[in-house]
């Protein structure tokens, strides 16, 4: 198996950086819009063998030195039964959303394992095929719960965090809750055999440096300390530009940034033990391949002598952005050495 | 005149810490709403009676240490002929926005102290009122362009972005004539008597740290070189809690700082002859009285010995904010020597 992205996460990569992209099986590629010609995007999150097409997608057409599972973070909701459905061109929608204590108090306790067994099924399907490590992945307890309480994406967040203010037990039963059905969740995935793991906390960057600590780190936390083998676990949030010394805190194995900070200063702050991740604003690839290079080797060169590197984006791909730009960028990874 | 937060400015202040708001005059306060029933938000900007009017209405409701000029940034556009309109609920709307060089070199050169004149006449008209410093305002250059190019409000200024990293040298034109037209509009305001100013960045934490050096710091820089006396002013932006120590290298008189990050580590990292001013998020105003005196507290106490900190939000007042939380807010600093 490919070693790189598992010697950086361990910070013991003497070869040049790996590099994946999050979201990088998404709609900018022809071959997932072909399939997503023919089902919906929860009929593929929920059909083993299509988690195990979709995840290999990216490593055919482009070589990245990991893959990434295919799923969406909002299967959680949709196992603690609030309704989770995706309406083309707006994203998800939560049918029934949180708004009172409650709401929280009757949510069910499903068992996960039961509840996203075809999650298990997929990663069982496609890691025999991969020759690269499986990262498997959930959203961070913050995250999902502003999903379950606005019941859909949000410019602000506004009822999440009026909730957070007016109720802050009632938010923190929603977020152990969530960070239950984490944990077994991400057990699951490691008994099925992913090599890493990444929560994504996506909308974290609304959020204050105190609130950040006591509404997103701590369940965090808790899930890192929940998990039943000793795997790597990287921590993405956006806001990550200014919250990443505190992740540092909690001692996961890799820290992704977003792509607002420079990575290199970012470095000074962040103990050589944690791996770095990260941080390609997502709209340089609308760029030239000469813009593409030169900002990507502008990282490269910062992070040349880091041995815990992984070259990632600051976020997710974006659906319209070409192929070509992607081959561009790992290209120019793959040829830094 | 109350002399704080002037003497703040200047970070010589050994009173209590000054206080104001951004949009401390907007829709959360009774007697706003009342004057917006009988004008549209546009007429309310273009009727100098209406301006001093409005500038004042926080000022005997809450008794601020500041006023704020009732303005909008997207006055300069509006000047520049691309057709403003503000749809009911739906925030502003550029009728014609820029998508190419063609549309910025055919942009004209308005001259701004008579397109904006009723500007003027409305800091001549509220300034003899004011016991208080006026803060005059204008948009920065980025956040302005962005507007101009989205068209409207924008959740990932993908347009924007688009044009910044395709064609640079084309939103390098456009950042530098809204430059231009802000100095002018800037130094109209100080011959009109205002007392300091304020630059608004609000979109500018979509930008990596090297744009914004080069998109949005360049063109504070101008601006801040460009006006005519030595009038104190404050850079906001939000991504100011990462992007604070770049902004402090054009040495504004104050620099206005964002929710997330912490006001107290961060003045470690501005040097101490530069103000700062902020950062209680502005949803903790949802909360109980309770929880407003404890965070504002929180700030206060951690910035006591500061004599160059100005107290405000991270960010602008939100419209269904009760008045009585803006009561505790501003007493809860008055009361605090």
């Amino acid at each position: 198996m490919n070693p790189l992205f598992l010697d950086a996460l361990k910070c013991k990569n003497d070869s040049r950086p790996p590099v994946w992209l999050m979201r990088q099986a998404g709609r900018y590629m022809p071959e997932y819009r072909a399939l997503r010609a023919k089902y919906s995007f929860l009929e593929m999150c929920h059909n083993p063998e299509l988690i195990a097409e979709v995840t290999q997608l990216p490593l055919h057409s482009f070589g990245m030195d990991a893959a990434i599972l295919f799923s969406d973070i909002l299967v959680i909701p949709e196992a603690l039964g609030v309704g989770l459905r995706f309406d083309e061109g707006k994203g998800p929608i939560i049918e029934r959303p949180i708004s009172t204590l409650a709401d929280i108090q009757t949510l069910p306790s499903p068992s996960i394992p039961e509840s996203l067994k075809y999650v298990a099924d997929g990663i069982k399907l496609v890691k025999p095929q991969l020759n690269v490590p499986l990262i498997g992945f959930c959203g961070a307890p913050f995250t999902v719960a502003s999903y379950m309480i606005e019941g859909k994406s949000s410019r602000d967040l506004r009822k999440t965090k009026q909730l957070m203010v007016r109720d802050p037990k009632a938010f923190s039963l929603l977020l152990d809750k969530i960070a239950d059905c984490s944990i077994d969740y991400l057990n699951m995935q490691i008994d099925a055999g992913v090599d890493a793991l990444q929560i994504f906390d996506s909308w974290a960057y609304f959020l204050s440096h105190s609130h950040f600590r006591e509404f997103s780190l701590a369940y965090l936390n808790k899930i890192l300390k929940g998990l039943k083998a000793d795997i790597p676990v990287i921590l993405f949030c956006r806001g990550s530009s200014i919250f990443a010394p505190q992740l540092a805190e909690i001692s996961p194995a890799g820290i992704s940034l977003d792509w607002q900070s420079d990575i290199v200063k970012m470095r000074e702050q962040i103990p050589s033990h944690i791996a770095l991740q990260g941080n390609l604003d997502p709209d340089i690839l609308y760029g030239s391949h000469e813009t593409i290079r030169k900002e990507v080797k502008t990282i490269l060169n910062g992070m040349k002598d880091d041995r815990g590197f992984i070259f990632n984006l600051g976020h997710g791909m974006i659906p319209d952005i070409p192929c070509d730009a992607v081959r561009v960028l790992v290209e120019t990874i793959k040829n830094s050495r």
